[in-house]
């Protein structure tokens, strides 16, 4: 079966999804039957169509070659689509959304209307819009899938949707961003905030604009999808959420001294969410390190479940992209 | 949407089965839509058929003061069927196995020739006819559904299916039986293995004929459908099984004095599979106390993904196997 993707974004996400799209070819045809067919690839330069295929191999270079998809001129057509018109002009099965795009549930609520399955690692609009694109899908039943949006390709929102159908979850706890507890680490080896941001951004783990991360907002807007995944859709104005900037050195000895870590922990309950620094014993599932999240997820029937893994870097995003592209390409089948 | 059960099994796990689908039926409605209507309930006694539905409250009553349903004479009539004539016979649209009949896969064929779902927490099965079970629900169509089988209701089975799809896996390594936990645990506070033996019968934990589980053989049969699942169908008996039977006080406090303990952990690569005692480091995952089982699994993008929760227990286990037939509800819609 050939299924036909549509791939908004090629930053580092997007041309890992790409890259592994290309080196597991054969893994995809022998595992699931499927061929995929990569007919359009947008970046912020333009928009790339080309209905036969695209050679992912070529698209990879011009990109990393030249940094933009418009420089590529000699084989193919560059569209100046905004993303709406991509997905209304573009016949593909698959609308992947790999970008940063605070406005995408628009056209992903285009993409569902036109009947394309969506696949996105992009959050806002699942922390902002999740009734509505639910609603949009479950109607036409048609796949919108975000495994990626939450701990990377760690896979909490399959866990969450498929997982646990008898139970009824109590409450959630979680840490949801990496780029705290790696600040966090540096100061409990004697850096202050300023200094460990510094180095958080020298190792390309922090953006130059580290606000999302380091204000709470990125786990905040986590935190919000597992509530609609756990509980009803809820929206990120209703979390309470405070970030890591006013965590002191004196605070981080204290912990230490106490056996204890800080952590920015997320607690999800029904109706509720809270986002913020927390002491957590050393020895709890929630004191993560590295690039690891945690959640730790608490019901009637199983009582307590922790589920932990990479919840950034590339090739760990793209496993959650990826498995979401093959699920949806099942789904339509 | 009404859903028609058949109950196959009424021990400790049908019972608290029966008592969830009892308890949560307003849970079920308004979540899922779904209405489950129990039309038979299988025990060593007989089968009790009622195409109207059976009123569960009395049907636990009965078998809890009588022990056996053939007691139950006044409103109900009781067969003599043998599981596969129960099948054939009675107008379900899943059929629920939490029995320990060895040759249930017969029934199980049945049923899926019959486009009857299947659900089971009984492990044979699948241990041995994987391949045969998983082709006859695919060719059909029909959900053959088996989350409980492995670690109760902690959802590795819907991890490994639908949650890492692009993902390679390379080795999972588990441990998939809380009895030899038990015992392990009580012989690092001193007790010898026949005495910790005891103690774990005296609880309840260990089975009067406890073979299966301290030669290895039920995390064998875990192991198994594990590989069935993570690479290609394989059978037990391709499995290098060992128990820990022979595991001594001696080798109990060496483990300790390096700051180790010894768990029975199987470890999984595709068609190699081993069971065995083994010395893990007290802060790895897979040091875990109590009922608690866990598996690390290691794939190509995702790197290491750590599920941890309950692996036996009666609500737990009925967590899996009520997870599974809302699935199949669903599925079947």
């Amino acid at each position: 079966m050939e299924v036909k993707l549509s791939l908004f974004g090629f930053g580092n996400v997007g041309k890992t999804v790409a890259r592994v799209l290309l080196e597991k070819e054969a893994f995809f045809r022998e595992r699931y039957g499927v061929e995929f067919k990569v007919v359009s690839i947008a970046d912020t330069s333009g928009t790339v169509w080309l209905p036969e295929g695209i050679d992912l191999r070529e698209a990879l270079t011009v990109k990393e070659t030249f940094g933009k998809l418009s420089a590529w001129t000699n084989d193919y057509e560059v569209y100046n689509f905004t993303p709406k018109e991509a997905v209304q002009e573009i016949d593909a099965d698959i609308v992947i959304d790999v970008t940063n795009d605070k406005n995408a549930h628009e056209w992903h609520l285009t993409a569902l209307r036109d009947e394309k399955a969506v696949v996105t690692s992009n959050k806002p609009p699942l922390a902002f819009h999740y009734a509505e694109l639910r609603e949009e899908a479950e109607k036409r039943n048609i796949p919108y899938l975000f495994e990626a949006t939450v701990m990377a390709g760690t896979p909490i929102i399959t866990l969450l949707r498929h997982g646990l159908r008898g139970d009824t979850v109590g409450r959630i706890e979680a840490v949801l961003n990496a780029t705290t507890t790696f600040i966090l680490s540096e100061m409990e080896k004697g850096l202050d905030f300023d200094d460990a941001l510094k180095e958080a951004q020298k190792l390309g783990i922090a953006e130059r604009d580290p606000s999302g991360d380091i204000l709470g907002i990125d786990a905040g807007y986590k935190a919000t999808i597992l509530h609609c995944l756990a509980f009803e859709p809820i929206t990120f104005d209703m979390a309470s959420v405070k970030g890591i900037v006013e965590v002191t050195p004196g605070e981080i000895e204290r912990a230490k001294a106490k056996g204890k870590t800080i952590r920015l922990v997320a607690t999800i309950e029904e109706g509720r969410i809270v986002v913020g620094p927390k002491e957590i014993p050393k020895n709890s599932p929630l004191a993560v390190e590295s690039h690891e999240n945690v959640a730790v997820i608490k019901t009637d029937l199983l009582g307590k479940l922790v589920i932990k893994g990479a919840g950034a870097g590339l090739k760990e995003t793209a496993s959650g992209v990826v498995s979401d592209i093959v699920m949806a390409a099942l789904m339509m089948r």
